[in-house]
């Protein structure tokens, strides 16, 4: 690139760094409403049950009860706490099947019922007065025993418990044969960790209904907008009839992308005609909200003996738990990154969607892709044995080059994997750490590499939509109106920096307005990793409007033509004569403060909709010692070579691929969510049994980007945020291999795994 | 007017209504922000002081005070709280002359220290514990006496305390030669009356700075972006940095044309590093906040025998407190009223602004106009005594016509003012009761008449610069965004159905989005009535883009011309095939999802500078019955005809004419702003002693509406609500005339000083 960029790639702070690292940002938590109640959600004790009998008198007696509900008091409609109402492919699979309160219980932990009280405190109290009457029915907590006849159903519609079983809709070339051809095959099935991520501040949603009949909500969303209209359809409302603000949001990693408790909360609004904050605890947070989607996965890889993939193929039981959510598209994710990362042709994929009475899941960083390559990433390592190759060879093998479709199928405009591999093979001493001596006493060494490629947005699957508007302000600074959630990917401060570089600001001079439905226009919210990519995109259309206005009015300041202009750190210059300069700042107040009648405040509305789809590329090398003796597993190193496309802000890129380091450290290793398999309940419901990794759990990191400009991207930018985790977690699992040859095929590798493996 | 109208012209409900009438409407007074403190002011006692020093040591030793503020703690820079960085004419009469905080007090009430603590009781104590040592200098109360050599002195640079001297700017003719041309002259001098216009919400701020030294302030100004630049200006900070919230108004009236507490505010916030409220209470707010200008007024006016004026001057002498604030704008507004109203040849006008030891005073509604124009109609009345002509002959052989300039010097686009006489005195019985029987024991029943025009903003002495957005929902309702506060006048219900009438939209379709610089587009606030007439206008601009963008992709729907299309309560029909239809929120759903990419929000930006500035007129007519004996003024019935080109919502209309009879009846019968002659202390400071009229003082009134569109406005409207006190109470002083022959020259004309006129 020889575009000579004054603020993208720059180390800015991030947005609002200061006030998160003061303690001054006020999150829900911090947030009372004048004359706010405080709500409670009674939470079934029971894996599977009929309420035949509820009886809220006493709680509704207590002093400070406002308002009680249950089934009776909430619409009669199902709903699908899914984001997806943008699906292009299979829309008829995003089943509703979820109440807002149910009269049955279908795991522990479903809603039952909520308290509005003048206090939490009082609202807990009033939820043990609340008397249900359970009929405790049959349940059942594994997938495949679900699908036996006889089982226990769940849902009337779901025979055998099967929501739906589909097969990859856009499968190519024959995978029979591609194995027929095949030297070898390598097939294992593997079950994923159904990990929760643990964000940190618990979910806390509020809402109020006006005077007027608006209602207002507040809730870390990702997608207001879209959450905005399934609230409507649920209360059945007109969308302008709702106004949803997105405070500063602790944590969302996908988790967002669902409805989590906002209907209870509304319906406690509707009930109570006060305003409501709804704030679980960390304990109602992990058994009550959605962890990530388990898959009982099969895959299987085709190759000749020189390590030419010929066939993939890959069979998922989706455990999903007591309601479907998003099943579907996290598994037809997980399917494109099984049967897209590498060249190969012939694949398919087919999966089956069982529900079960155990906690539902939802989409989490990597939404699905994360398993589906990390699989296919265990396994690559397994053919390679087999064949006696370098893992590191077969990759460079069979990587897909620019031209070549990416896992959504659209050619990609650039990809780098040979270089990127060959790039982190020389900088870790891949050749000589593969050959060094494993053995130091109980301990054993290992290296291993994985591979992914992510998504910049669901281009083409899901619908992309995205607007920005720009407003200038008295003193050349401008305010960047859009709506979108900053998830601690640092989206606002990225997206600062293009409108800074495309307007010639500087970055202190953007203003970012967001999280507001009723003052931005419209956008489908945060998921994919789309955010940079694509709002990105709307923002440099937003800002070249704006500099329009800004160079014309300019020109006339400066008595040039406005192609002889040039912005650059809040100045307007004349580039054949650059003596001749005017701030952005005067000509803005100018504008807006004109004595001649000819006022402008200078302003532009950009929008993007994608055509492409550049998908961001990780190679990841992880050192690991594993002790044979206890089976405990210490990860060395982590050197993760990642492909931007552009690093708007290469620290909070870096802070994004760190953090997901740690993420899936805890996958592979410690973060267990299981569900008691006589009860149902949770077992690790707090942090003391559900292990998150802490700093002094990281290994020596490093982090190198291989940037390598995208056309379509704002000044190059891919996404990176939600795909950083997919190629850790098979280089983890493969150093182990490496180390001492046990396949993990369950998630999380847990010691006792481990030394299982070792026998 | 032939066109039809859905929305406009409609008695629908005013905006909000049901949040207020309900007490759901959140005031500041209900707002708390995390971690807020309360602030307290210190006010001087003294008239004119210096301080010597200012303790307050043991004030910040109260636990639960955070921040003590002085002179000292604030930026050393002078200003002038008046809102008009706008002013086109004599920008350099914009004197500034007021600090944050002072070290020399010019009033009981002038500003001297701080407090800010966990609550106002706090602040309140720690207030009596700043220990201020004052020299106490000699002070003047009255401007004759502050204009005479060897006065004690308020400013520096003011000698013999004049702060200026200045002839109306755009004088004509010649008015020497007029007077002498004429038959007869009237002259008089006039004291006005100095009310305080009482709003039932007492004022009130709070601010707070960001982490990220980005300072909000939440305060009912009328002005927002011209406030907060000026708050920026005092705090020498950019204006981008600094986000206006203007939540509900608890009145305004003008008075909220000036910063009042702000700078305090934010200089406590800024020594505090916490949010601040700022509350005063009724007796701070009276004492320390802006009442209406006085004026000692000599007004001329020669005519020929049959009535026609020859030549109008006046001298005033602008007693303008301590502060020079609004001195010049409102003597230069006072000006064009008492010149302009009627055809008159040749015309001169001076004033002399002096300081005295009094409360200053700001621009309160009418602005001048009302005090010259009330000057004016009681002169026209004696002089049609003294010519034995009926006044409203006279006013009628005077009366301006379409294509005369108005009181602006803009010609007129209509103007029907022999019209509405004529139907007025009609109506009222006007020539009956002028020659019926006076006397009924001690009463004496008179009847009298005030004509006014006022403006639609304040082109072409001011900027005049408004914008608005429009942005479409999924349900076919439209946000709309600007920047207005609603200050009681309805401008955001009335902007409703002006965007609704433009976009073939119903009422409840559009939901405005206001107060809010960081959301909204510029815009010079509300001041001269010009709301409705300009943003209106601004507001059909961005609604005809937006429905242009509407009709383009609705004409894909119904394969038809965007051309053959009309919107009508929410659907679009081809005109040439009424059968074929689409609604609105279809095509906008469609628009924002749409499964070929051609994604759009529908939205529009639309702006507007006037270049007309067409005058509303009234004509009032009042009936009174004095007692004799007592002195006490009874006011029987007030007829208002009005012409406000178009009554957006004539409800609201009537509701601003209704509550400027009521502010008439208060400023000419009750109520007494007065400053201790010996003290300079507020001797009126509560609702006690300061007699604000209730609902059971009102008389009968009539409204008419006498509607004729102006071409220029939106929908032919024009502003109406701050001139309309203008013509009724010279109509109730001209009464009393009729009544009794009490010239009323001293405001308000207590039974007292109508008991004096009568001896």
């Amino acid at each position: 690139m020889t575009e000579k960029l004054s603020v993208v790639g720059k180390r800015v702070p991030r947005w609002r760094a200061h006030d998160k690292a003061t303690g001054t940002a006020k999150f829900l938590a911090d947030t009372k409403l004048p004359g706010m109640l405080e709500g409670k959600i009674l939470f079934s004790p029971h894996a599977h049950a009929k309420i035949l009998k509820i009886d809220t008198s006493k709680a509704e007696k207590l002093p400070g009860v406002e308002a009680v509900i249950t089934w009776e008091d909430v619409p009669n409609k199902l709903f699908n706490p899914n984001k997806l109402d943008l699906i292009l492919v299979h829309p008829e699979l995003e089943f509703k099947d979820t109440y807002v309160l149910s009269e049955k219980a279908r795991f522990v932990g479903d809603r039952i019922a909520a308290v509005a009280a003048v206090d939490a405190a009082t609202a807990q109290e009033a939820l043990e007065l609340i008397e249900v009457e359970y009929e405790v029915l049959p349940a059942v907590f594994d997938p495949m025993e679900a699908m036996k006849p006889g089982a226990p159903k769940l849902h009337d519609f779901a025979e055998n418990n099967i929501s739906v079983h589909f097969d990859f809709p856009v499968a190519w070339g024959d995978a029979e044969a591609g194995f027929q051809e095949a030297d070898i095959v390598v097939e294992e099935t593997f079950r994923t960790a159904k990990n929760h991520i643990c964000q940190f501040e618990p979910c806390t949603c509020m809402a109020d209904f006006g005077a007027d009949g608006r209602l207002r909500i507040w809730s870390p969303s990702q997608h207001a907008f879209l959450h905005r209209r399934k609230i409507a359809e649920i209360f059945d409302m007109p969308e302008g009839m709702i106004q949803w603000i997105t405070p500063h949001v602790g944590g969302a990693f996908g988790k967002y992308g669902s409805l989590s408790i906002e209907p209870v909360c509304v319906a406690l609004a509707k009930k109570a005609g006060r305003p409501i904050k709804l704030e679980l605890s960390r304990e109602e947070d992990l058994f009550a909200t959605e962890p990530r989607q388990r898959y009982v996965s099969t895959g299987k890889i085709g190759l000749k003996k020189d390590g030419t993939i010929t066939a993939l193929q890959e069979k998922i039981i989706v455990d999903g738990g007591a309601y479907y959510t998003h099943n579907f598209s996290t598994t037809a994710v997980n399917m494109g990154g099984f049967l897209g990362l590498y060249r190969c042709p012939n694949v398919a994929a087919e999966a089956t969607c069982v529900y079960s009475n155990v906690h539902p899941t939802g989409g989490v960083r990597g939404y699905g892709n994360h398993e589906g390559t990390c699989m296919l990433e265990q396994l690559v390592d397994k053919a390679a044995d087999k064949l006696g190759m370098d893992p590191l060879d077969l990759r460079l093998k069979n990587a897909k080059k620019a031209g070549d479709p990416s896992s959504t199928g659209i050619p990609m405009e650039t990809c780098s994997f040979e270089e990127m591999i060959k790039l982190g093979a020389e900088k870790i001493g891949w050749k000589e750490k593969r050959a060094r001596k494993k053995e130091d006493g109980p301990k054993r060494y290992g290296i291993g590499i994985g591979i992914a490629m992510d998504v910049s947005g669901a281009q083409p699957f899901n619908i992309q939509h995205r607007n920005a508007f720009i407003k200038f302000n008295e003193d050349g600074s401008v305010n960047l109106l859009l709506n979108a959630a900053d998830l601690g990917q640092n989206i606002i401060g990225a997206m600062a920096q293009i409108a800074a570089e495309t307007l010639g600001l500087n970055y202190e001079d953007i203003h970012v307005v967001t999280g507001d439905t009723d003052s931005t226009l419209y956008d489908i919210g945060q998921h994919a990793s789309g955010g940079c990519y694509q709002i990105g995109n709307a923002v440099i259309n937003a800002a070249e409007k704006a500099k329009k206005q800004l160079l014309e009015r300019a020109a006339k300041k400066l008595e040039a033509a406005p192609e002889d202009l040039e912005v650059r750190e809040g100045h307007v210059y004349v580039i054949s004569d650059p003596e001749k300069t005017i701030s952005v700042g005067d000509v803005s107040r100018e504008a807006m403060y004109n004595f001649e009648g000819e006022h402008l405040n200078i302003s532009g509305q950009g929008s993007f909709s994608p055509v492409q789809n550049p998908p961001p590329l990780s190679a990841v090398f992880t050192e690991v010692e594993v002790d044979i003796e206890t089976g405990e597993v210490k990860v060395l190193k982590i050197l993760y070579v990642a492909d931007p496309g552009r690093a708007i802000n290469p620290a909070t890129v870096e802070g994004q691929l760190e953090g997901a380091i740690a993420q899936s450290l805890g996958y592979v290793l410690t973060e267990e969510y299981v569900s008691n398999r006589e009860t149902g309940a949770l077992e690790s419901d707090n942090l003391n049994t559900y292990k998150v990794p802490s700093t002094l759990d990281m290994p020596e990191t490093e982090v190198v980007l291989y940037e390598e400009p995208v056309p379509s991207g704002p000044f190059g930018a891919k996404g990176i945020a939600q795909g950083a985790m997919i190629a850790v977690t098979p280089s983890i699992a493969n150093a182990i291999y490496d180390a001492v040859g046990v396949f993990v095929t369950d998630m999380p590798a847990t010691a006792e795994r481990i030394l299982e493996g070792l026998k």
